[in-house]
């Protein structure tokens, strides 16, 4: 195992790590989507207050679900020092039948946790007013 | 000059730089204001299109100096990794009677350029909806 991975290296993970955040959502499966969060990541979607810890990152992806919501990330750009990252993106929200619902921009601070690349801090900000 | 500052370092540089750009924005110094983001910098608000770049970061700023609107942020973490780091705050926006307007978290991405810190991404997600 490096110790170091690229920021190519990085970026790749991301979208793997993506992948399979839509697999997991996909199947319904969200203690395997929460896994891809560190134990106390903090996520801030536009509009509501920051969520700590999996237990509300799972609830958070319970509704989406079960509201039939779609998360469409876009990574803008990625740099990587040693263990940790930063991730520039733009996302859009939509239905199952692919209808927009938001979108925006986020910045994502990547931990890599037992060889995995973990989202350990997600700040969203909607475009839409 | 150091090739490396330590987070407390950074920590120390981002909150004097919080409070000359506050200085800046009570002297309608915007040149100034923007001179503490990078020439290339981002800087996505909640609720609104991104703006790329010193004319535009300008222009925000001279719309909230004419409105009376007062930036208050507060950093909750930073961590540096040689010419770069990241901060996680909460900020608050308010009136010059102090009244608050609106209120929620950033992640901002610093970059150091010619030996100062400088604001390079600037993700702000609105608590409000």
């Amino acid at each position: 195992m490096q110790n170091s991975d690229t920021t190519e290296d990085v970026k790749m993970a991301i979208q793997k790590n993506f992948q399979k955040m839509g697999e997991a959502m996909a199947k319904g499966d969200l203690g395997l989507l929460a896994s891809y969060f560190t134990e106390d990541a903090l996520l801030k979607f536009s509009g509501k207050e920051p969520i700590q810890g999996r237990v509300g990152i799972t609830k958070a992806h319970q509704e989406m679900l079960d509201r039939g919501i779609l998360v469409k990330p876009e990574t803008t750009e990625v740099q990587s020092f040693g263990e940790m990252a930063y991730e520039i993106g733009t996302y859009q929200l939509v239905t199952s039948k692919n209808e927009k619902i938001d979108s925006g921009y986020y910045a994502t601070i990547w931990k890599k946790v037992d060889g995995n690349w973990k989202i350990f801090r997600d700040i969203i900000s909607s475009t839409a007013s």
